[in-house]
């Protein structure tokens, strides 16, 4: 079943003249997307007859359609005015930034995210910085940018270490899958249920076994939502309760970790790498003690950005496959619980 | 059978008072060692009734033990000037620095190298730098150590790019097998027989059928020994065949690369990557253009080095293996053809 809009365009569609469209009016805001996925999009707005508008971005959006009914895309300032908006499809995964009370005009508006197409890139990002911080690549390259070559230093591996997956959504499977090429002792999955979706964990638990598991963590591998469960999950004690020597990688959001216990805990030496590429403030302001801090390796939040060819392709598809059932009247498969907060 | 030495000291075993050794001196040169490794050489060494001796380096061997018939280690000098050498095994997998004509004094002297204890960490690293590269992780990572922020450049993956392993031996495989878990589009193993001998690539290929492959591959990686045939193997041609875009990392030896053509593709733009961790000449000298060509990766000979305890482990495990074998009258598993190189 098609949502029809309510307002004076639908009388066209009882025109004998009616040939498509006007059913629902869409905005796609583009900038990143290929002529592929505009094609597929065009394609699948021509099936369901709606109405379809690309622009760069929310700013370029005209007067006359931002009474848009579907829009696909960060499209955070028309959610908080507009009433008409009945669906907004994110292209990203983490959606703290649209879940705020006041987040949409209309309280009934639907949210979809496309979490299930970053996780091949971002598990790709979290092998190669565990990597890097294990093999003291970041140290090596550190010297080659200044032209200088330098001895080996001690290094760790994967293979035979105890890694601890913290949200075991797609992305911590497909690190986790990843992972297991390189043959490390034991990979544990935690998630508030204690179950995954997929058996690509040697062992699975709740978040509230999480303290129990810490003193038996060589890598800690974070990929969690920003909710206030997750605030600051990673504190001072829970810091305390890895080994020394264990290793600290985000890249779900810089809300999970304490980073004034973490840094003290990386000059310390208590933890022997961090690599960040979420933080509290994005960017990360000039002048942050951050930037000095030893051994945390810090990429600025493009573990998951959309340049990627595969992330883009399954981005699109899902907004696809959700704009097909919301034509049909049937239940968005992306939906986000905008209470819960993922 | 052991192999007696044939000196005066052979006569203590003829005393009532012997109670073991001397049957063959060996020396271990073992800077790198752990204690645990230490006992395990000591153990079977007893086991084998040989007399054992540890010191740091070649250059602390006095004199009256330089006529070992046994060196674990490094001990070039030693056996270029030592008639009494029976079996050098060397740590390192590359004996191209041992393989001259003039590198023995006896010309039955035996060697063996650890080849298959590097295959893991090796692996680790190509995957790593591989990852560096494609994800622009480099660029991000210099970035942050200049206090920048800076905005997400376009990325590729390993996910359905086409690679194409250059040298099928243990770290070929070991990449390989790690390689396969980010969902390339194919991998392709390259050797001399085209046979591998373990069934972890795609598709097999022999050395003549290189520059049919280079057309269709994204990722080259490299692992090949120092020989006649390999010497310069990735010439300005073959960079010429492969398309542009395409990644490269050496990790065997530097001489089969020719590193003029590489760093001419690498500032055309042509090939989008190299990771380099060997060089015609090591250290690369100051000031060397190696040091500043776009898109280079450089590490410093550091992606099998022994400070990994896994890699000291599988090291000392096939040097106590081959020393039965050596007290039995057996052949050697890790003999080297002197010849042929590898």
């Amino acid at each position: 079943m098609i949502s029809y809009r309510t307002d004076e365009d639908c009388s066209a569609f009882d025109s004998p003249d009616f040939t498509g469209g006007l059913i629902v009016k869409i905005l796609v805001l583009s900038s990143q997307l290929e002529e592929k996925h505009i094609a597929q999009i065009r394609k699948t707005a021509e099936e369901v007859k709606a109405d379809l508008y690309f622009y760069g971005s929310e700013k370029d959006i005209p007067e006359e359609n931002k009474d848009a009914e579907v829009i696909y895309g960060f499209a955070t300032e028309t959610a908080r005015t507009s009433r008409d908006l009945k669906w907004l499809c994110v292209p990203s995964a983490g959606v703290d930034y649209i879940t705020k009370p006041d987040s949409f005009a209309n309280p009934d508006a639907m949210l979809t995210n496309s979490a299930g197409a970053y996780g091949v890139t971002i598990a790709e990002h979290m092998i190669a910085v565990l990597l890097m911080m294990m093999r003291r690549i970041t140290e090596f390259h550190k010297a080659a940018l200044e032209g200088r070559w330098i001895a080996p230093m001690k290094q760790r591996s994967i293979k035979n270490s105890r890694i601890t997956v913290l949200g075991t959504g797609d992305i911590g499977r497909q690190f986790a899958k990843r992972a297991a090429a390189f043959e490390p002792a034991v990979i544990r999955g935690v998630s508030r249920s204690g179950i995954s979706k997929e058996d690509v964990f040697d062992e699975m638990y709740k978040v509230s076994d999480l303290d129990k598991l810490l003193p038996g963590t060589d890598v800690l591998a974070m990929s969690l939502p920003a909710t206030a469960e997750t605030e600051n999950i990673l504190n001072k004690e829970r810091l305390a309760l890895l080994p020394e020597g264990a290793y600290v990688v985000n890249v779900g959001r810089g809300s999970a970790v304490d980073e004034d216990a973490l840094m003290e805990a990386l000059e310390s030496g208590h933890i022997a790498g961090a690599a960040l590429d979420v933080f509290k403030t994005e960017p990360i302001p000039e002048g942050s003690r951050l930037w000095n801090t030893t051994n945390l390796l810090i990429t600025p939040h493009v573990a998951g950005n959309l340049t990627l060819e595969v992330t883009k392709d399954r981005n699109v598809e899902m907004f696809c496959e959700d704009l097909k059932n919301y034509a049909a009247g049937k239940p968005l498969i992306h939906l986000v619980d905008r209470v819960r907060g993922y």
